[in-house]
């Protein structure tokens, strides 16, 4: 079985493209580069600076997955942009089920000057290490200096308050830790997918980065620019239930979300 | 700077918890287990067999973040699941950006029976490779005739195709392979965020992965669980934007969207 597939007849699709999806010869990339609709992709040289925003997310051992992939997935799309995971050490970094594991590309000390820097949620054993993690808060702390935006994810944002750069500001969180992050510190906690105070991007739980992440990238470059990413990521959600909101659940469904997730959780 | 914590004032956030969380003794996880609202977390025991659904996501090289990760962050919060990523090799597989890599935990050979598979989509490059990838179609072949569900995002859907395993059926993929799906199988392309055809379930692009994997979730336990996962991922969407879905977007917003996709890609 062969189907002999080019660029323009994956990501175009017309009736020309699927004729031409017939000559094997298309199958070389290059085949057609004289009439591809689109540029070349962009340099792979590790020499070459990104001409766009240096965006990092910071991994720690216990983050929710979806937490730093799904706004990695919308920022990489943003023109010119890197996005580096950053950790403690090179290497897998275990999430919250312990399941699966983010490659960390580099250690927060070759992270360099970020213009996005991005903090992700974790369960309860992981947001406790790192808010109690003091050189980890220190760095952050630090390159919180130079950057444009400070951004967080679910219970990110906990780090952040632990660090002391929220203080003061309005922020938002994952809902089961709403209490406690505005118990806790001088914040006030707004009830939004996402929160913006100054230079600092709060999101709401775990999917909620997605939302946030192309609120930024609309920062990052332009409302049209960020339409064209959400385009190209199809984000149109329709979930198949209308239960997401922790304002209108019951207490019974609430009791419910913590124990699924406390069981899932190593 | 100190900010003790514990499982319930981060999860939970009662003014009690949050009175709680002021001894610091409530700092060692085990303090409160005789008062703990939550049962111990699942066994991480390698030799335990998982009590639920085994389900397998390949990981091939050039895929894109979103398309395994969002479904993996929904499904490990299905009870007693075990989330595998498998590839041909252990170890690394980059996204289509070349920015990010998530771990491939087994190879294909090492993972054994599954009830659900998860084929991801990926840019232009990684999806033509795995479509020609024989001894790769043919490991999706041998492992769907024992799986409960065959799920793919994105153009995940194309490498089934090619498989041969969606022949006949109604499926969906990624908006722009639309045209180049119809055209090259036998198959009624329904532009849905996923169409289930029988055991096989395909999803739009890239985010669409979260919608499947809520309904997939459904399936494999039922609605009241689906909806506890939802809330627990505080899945309630609500984009900056309006752009998400291709049937209302213009041909400008197309051509900008795909030049993005295309710049972005190694």
């Amino acid at each position: 079985m062969t189907h002999p597939t080019t660029r323009r007849t994956l990501l175009r699709g017309t009736a020309a493209a699927a004729t031409a999806a017939l000559a094997t010869t298309a199958l070389t990339p290059t085949a057609h580069a004289d009439t591809a609709p689109y540029p070349a992709n962009r340099s792979t040289d590790p020499g070459t600076p990104p001409t766009g925003p240096r965006i990092g997310i910071l991994l720690y051992d216990g983050y929710s997955l979806l937490d730093p992939t799904g706004p990695a997935e919308v920022l990489s799309r943003v023109p010119g942009a890197s996005v580096t995971m950053l950790a403690e050490r090179r290497g897998p970094v275990r999430t919250d089920t312990g399941d699966v594991a983010v490659l960390a590309e580099r250690t927060l000390d070759e992270a360099g000057r970020l213009d996005v820097l991005l903090v992700p949620g974790a369960g309860n054993r992981g947001t406790i290490a790192a808010m109690e993690n003091q050189p980890l808060l220190e760095w952050i702390r630090h390159t919180n200096r130079r950057t444009r935006f400070t951004t967080s994810v679910c219970t990110g944002s906990l780090v952040l308050a632990a660090a002391g750069l929220l203080d003061g500001r309005r922020a938002t969180t994952y809902w089961a830790s709403a209490p406690y992050l505005e118990k806790t510190f001088d914040i006030t906690y707004v009830p939004e997918r996402y929160v913006r105070s100054g230079k600092f991007i709060t999101s709401a739980g775990v999917s909620a980065g997605l939302d946030m992440a192309l609120y930024l990238a609309a920062r990052l470059t332009d409302d049209d620019t960020a339409r064209a990413i959400q385009l190209a990521v199809e984000y149109d959600p329709r979930p198949p239930f209308d239960a997401g909101d922790a304002q209108q659940a019951s207490a019974e469904l609430k009791a419910r979300a913590l124990k699924i997730l406390a069981d899932s959780q190593v």
